[in-house]
């Protein structure tokens, strides 16, 4: 993949109701879902013992492993907590937007952390402001907090004013909150964005993906349903454990993200019922039998574009193998080539491996082409390792509209794609054959007819786009 | 001094009406204010040629020069901005309390530095609290930022509402506010924190004290009153310049804070007409009228003591002369002496000169005591220096109360003072003679006769103490 | 791979005889050398347009992203240069033990960069002490660096006192070295650990793999020959480029270290002729050949054993599949588990794909086993994740004996097969069956009769062992 | 003063014969000593009770307090150890170069620092690499160590081999070294850096100044004399104390730096008996006998210039005052002003006190003057404040030539004072008077007749300059 496009964020929640700390689940369970967002990271935490619930937090610009050490791991004492990895924009990325956000409001405290994109923000905060809100931030989770506090004034609990608040939100949001003594997880009516339920012994976990329930070693209780609250807490009179569920608003046909599956999800999650990796799988043999080739071996292009090929192999019974060799110690503060670098072809991630492919005609499976530039390097990789032809086929359809719920998809003119033939984009990427997998299949990969949102490629919007653009408010 | 007392803060601002940067006259003005806080700090800035102030912020832990580099310093464009340095409890001593406070609101932007504390900030924000307010921070700039977006609504212009949020707040405040397009400074009606007004070509200051307006060669204009706010902006029609008063809120009597004079100021500064130089000079000589003492020599303690030492010397003809040499270098991030050592008298500061007083009857010159420990080192100090007698002499009367108006003297507990007379002081410290300098003098210090508030030490609180402990928000 | 096993280090030079610099080609070729030592990085350049080769260097704990920056890749200019990557066991995981090696002598300058580990150095050393010797650091390279200095002393050239000098030298070394005006690689008579040369324009470079050849784009040019000295430089009469070999140690039989194609070498490297990847495919055959299973499916573990279970599942014919999702992110400065949360299962990089391995009877290939631990870990792993029979295959003989060549293996007593049956370690790491690579066929690996070194496994030591403990110098 | 003229270093050592740790008396023991070097700072220390000394270090660029953190000084165990603090000239300001010199050699390690200037140190690397030396910094100590080691061969025991190595050694130094179990201190014969021995208890210390013992509240014993060698251990067979005493090069006439006195020394330290304080005090006595000033108040220029001030006003009977303010909190990172804010006057560290100086006639105290520029802004910094009139008297002769024995003064055509009359500098810096120190006086300040190194003044240098420039090599 072109590794332009980003997902926006993960979340990870933990709430120890017999009063260890979580912290640490957190930072593993952040860093299982560090794909989702390398560019910051913060926990925050609180101890329910405490009256009012007085919120630590530590966030950082970076990795999980940069922001976090073992010292100010240390200070985050407390048996509730939410965590958060973001990937933004490069406008806003700035300190005052890492979350979790943590407030003080009428009611004690709150903290949240969002994955997803609210396409009704700027009239939102607009109308806030009004009231006399300031802003401190330019990230919607402030948004939903002022919310939620305008709402908490004259809802009997917090939960009550999550959905309250939840009410007047549109476009994608799974949410995790804490409150001085509650644990939220809410999820969007459309779904968007995953968000589950785990479990192990007594201590709640929400998240992201089912990854990260696997890295702390949690069980899989079940996805939280889109339009649903679901609320954590122990009852003060009988000390009992407490999980409601608020479905008022579930019900709406659903929009999950199709590109979790194809691209940002790891393949070893489970979301909404379905496997990652079967979906991967089967996409590779979509393409395979929408778009066989005359080919000596498949090749995925490391690493999203693996078990796709693996399908596309299985499907066409042309031998799969290892392609490439991927250097994995790219870090954040690698220094790029220079131009004169590039144009001599210096490519820093990744190498073709001479001895699987020369003398071959190959098929190479990627999950996308945003701006086509990297996949018409990696073809001349392969070109100049032996490759005698080139079968480019892309697990996902053409990318030709832009995202507004929580992706950051550059705009149409950005897009290779855009106003070119399949023809065309193949010439520029310099591939012998090219085939994007079919819009018309999509529905397969998850085994729903039309339980998805396929936007980016298909322009069909589950909610009205956003009046301005909501990546540079 | 006992080191254990600390102002709040320092606040800078700067707006050039030609449109020049101003982010290193802030540098070099906060710079110059570091001996008002030590533990944070921070700019923002914003170009006044765009629509609605885009405010550029950099903020971090530490001095003045670890916090800004010449990289960072490069990214704070603008020819508009505020400069906060800030000492606090280690309680609060959070990122998300660094100052310029920087929000959006209804208007635009606005940026806002502090200096003091408010009696009613609990008050305050309980009763924002009621109409859905969030808290990102504790401290009291947030509020005030919350009262003038409140106002803002219904007022033509930011001043007004400025004005009518100054109206609700009870307590010290020196304020710096940029909006979009426009400069302001405030100040308490009572005066308790300084601010001047200074001026250099088109380019207009707000300082917490005149040494710093010498730091960036600007030219003083005048104080701001007690109660006054005043608003630079260029007139959009005729483009002239605009300065502003507005003195609705003056009149009242004032309470300058006189541990301004005795101690937290720069030598160097002019407070509300009155020199810091002259008025501790004075007070040498009033300690020496009031506590003559048989001696040979009379000693600083460095720095804060020496100008009193010399006003000593000067009344009481006994010859001054440099007692001590003090270590510069010790920073923040100096590791303590370990207990054993601190007891072997290990001090890393302060070192006696031999020479200037072996065999001497010393007086020793110092602002104030604290908790008491450190006037004990530096008596021992002297004495194993050589010194036959060591008179102590303390330019302040005794410390018994708290301060609520930004000063974090400690609670009354924690005072050596607190319920012991001075011959048990005397002792404590381990000195021949002990002398504090008389109540009923204070106002000599500064010509006036009762314009100031002395409630540290008198008990006399200008204003209702806090129903809360402002301190622990 | 069981993650305890390292290769102690990778080098990489360039010289550009037009004169340009040449940091910027290292930076990238060190990158590409990343996986054979993670602990210290450093670049040393010169300008042999100046006289005596007056030598910049930058040097710093931690990957190559973290060591340079823009800003000191900046400061190092020149066309000549040398690189190194260590990897150390902790003892010696100090700054002054960095390399590259930048040293003043009789004739000016010599940088150097070392690959390997002598097994005479502690008797060289000792020798060197004699006639009053000095050393500031713990590694070989400054007993090479002396003898060097004095052989020069009565050489012509600085290439004979590089061949004199690798007369006293006995063991491992790949070497690389910078004279005011020369670029030399050498390697020791058995050719333990490899190095190639390469050319791109009238830039020519030494690199411990071809890997990073590619990296910089340039073109293979051979294999530095065991025992030989290549010495390249302009003739400063005619101005033509000159590259000299001298032979003179050539000829004795080899001993390439097979754990080089096995584990250590990036899969896109040929070294001394024979492809790793083509090296690793045939091991997995060779395997299934050794040791069937009755399985459905073969997983590699990532990364290093994923191409020989795919070399596994073309001989068996059982699908390879992908069973293991690798987190990448996990930095030099991630947290540990704690004891509890390792026994609680936390494995932070590895987590199975339930999909592919649920209900399935699995082959799992991983290239060693060294203490066990990891292995029992993902073998658990697998089994969590639904596998019902976990048949572990390796794809090298048991590790028995330590190494004295460059390679970090533990002591016999850490070694889980020291004094073990193959059934007990299986039944130590919990698999249904356990298979080795078998010792008499390594030979096929490299197509070679007896021509390299498996000491390892076979206690055969080209070399008669170090008196001394050499990794405890 | 200029802040051209940098001392180049002082040296601390400790040795507890009871075996306890000693890292941190030498942290506080270089602290105190910071003003001799701020570039960087190292410790080395060993276990005595070990074999052969294993030496461990901390060293860094920077300031002690930036170098050394809690974390660092804790892996420093071990009853004997050095320290350094080293300035240095740009060229040679590399990580190499930092102090203390940790090597292994015939004899196990040994520990050296430093302060002084060899002035044939090249002669001498010259002769060492003739018989195969490598050179891994540019510092003096490496060829003083290589003496050492080479000597030890054939002497019986550490302190001959110093001795010997000594005989070999032109210029100044005054050096600490430790072996696996003794402690040893030793200066040139001329003297020319100080350096004295003290005792707390069982500990034993050497030290540049009086004032770092003080720090440690260590007893002061002697200073090391001119020429001697002093050894420290314990007896093996007897287990006491031995402290002996090499005196064999002693006797040559000294050659005392007169410069520390004036200026490098801290006032607090007693110098080859001589109290640096008094020292100042007279300098400014003889200053006003020899240039009166009709005047109003005598002012020193902070803080080097304060007690010859207070000499001035003592001898004159003209009242001293403090007539500056100086801002301590400038550190290494400060970033300088610009050109523009240069030419505006912005000076950083130092502002005039305008009540303390306007109106009045002033004598400016100042102790040198080096390029004339930091003066001109001073006496700028006093008219501005209302000085009607400045006469400027400096506490040394003028910089004429510069100094080959551990000081850096700039080279002649640097020197304001080079080929100008007094009067054409008193022109250059502003002033209405200016008056040196005279010459032929310097004798009384250390009440000797010639004991003393003037050479910077006077040209006479007591011993040859070197052939090289000693600070390019």
């Amino acid at each position: 993949m072109d590794n332009n496009l980003h997902e926006e964020c993960g979340v990870f929640a933990a709430y120890s109701l017999s009063g260890e700390d979580v912290a640490a689940y957190i930072y593993y369970g952040l860093f299982a879902l560090q794909h989702r967002g390398q560019e910051s990271a913060g926990i925050s935490v609180s101890d329910t013992s405490g009256e009012k619930g007085n919120i630590c937090s530590v966030k950082g610009m970076g990795l999980v492993n940069e922001v976090f050490d073992k010292k100010n791991l240390e200070t985050l004492k407390g048996n509730l907590g939410v965590g958060h990895v973001r990937y933004s924009t490069t406008g806003a990325s700035i300190p005052s937007n890492i979350q979790p956000l943590a407030i003080n409001y009428i009611k004690g405290t709150l903290g949240l952390a969002h994955n997803g994109n609210l396409v009704n923000a700027a009239e939102l905060k607009q109308e806030l402001s009004y009231t006399g809100a300031i802003f401190q931030s330019t990230i919607d989770t402030e948004v939903i907090a002022y919310l939620i506090a305008r709402e908490r004034i004259n809802t009997k609990n917090v939960e009550s004013a999550v959905l309250n608040a939840m009410k007047k939100l549109k476009g994608a949001y799974s949410l995790v909150i804490m409150s001085p003594r509650k644990l939220i997880g809410a999820r969007d009516p459309f779904g968007f964005r995953p968000l589950v339920l785990g479990k192990k012994d007594d201590t709640y976990f929400f998240a992201s993906e089912t990854c990260a329930l696997d890295a702390v070693k949690a069980e899989y209780v079940r996805d939280v349903e889109p339009g649903e609250v679901v609320t954590i807490y122990k009852d003060k009179v009988t000390g009992e454990t407490v999980i409601e569920s608020d479905k008022t608003l579930c019900g709406r046909k659903h929009a999950h993200c199709i590109f979790e599956y194809i691209y940002f999800a790891r393949a070893d999650s489970v979301i909404d019922g379905i496997s990652v990796y079967d979906s991967r799988v089967k996409a590779g043999k979509i393409l395979a039998q929408e778009h066989p080739a005359e080919a000596d071996v498949v090749v995925g292009v490391p690493n999203s574009g693996l078990i796709a090929a693996y399908g596309y192999s299985m499907e066409s019974k042309i031998p799969y193998c290892m392609g490439f060799e991927k250097n994995s110690y790219v870090g954040r503060t690698f220094i790029k080539p220079s131009q004169t670098m590039r144009e001599a072809g210096v490519m820093i991630k990744l190498n073709a491996i001479k001895q699987a492919v020369n003398g071959k005609r190959v098929v190479m499976i990627d999950d996308s082409i945003v701006r086509g530039t990297t996949s018409a390097q990696i073809v001349k990789l392969l070109r100049d390792a032996g490759a005698t032809e080139v079968h480019v086929r892309i697990s996902s359809p053409e990318f030709l509209f832009p995202c507004y719920f929580g992706t950051d998809v550059p705009s149409s003119k950005e897009l290779v794609a855009t106003g070119k033939s399949v023809e065309e984009i193949c010439k520029i990427i310099g591939a012998d054959s090219l085939g994007y997998f079919p819009n018309d299949r999509l529905n397969e990969l998850i085994d729903k007819t039309d339980d998805f949102c396929d936007a980016c490629f298909s322009g069909n919007y589950p909610e009205a786009a956003p009046k301005h653009d909501i990546r540079n408010i």
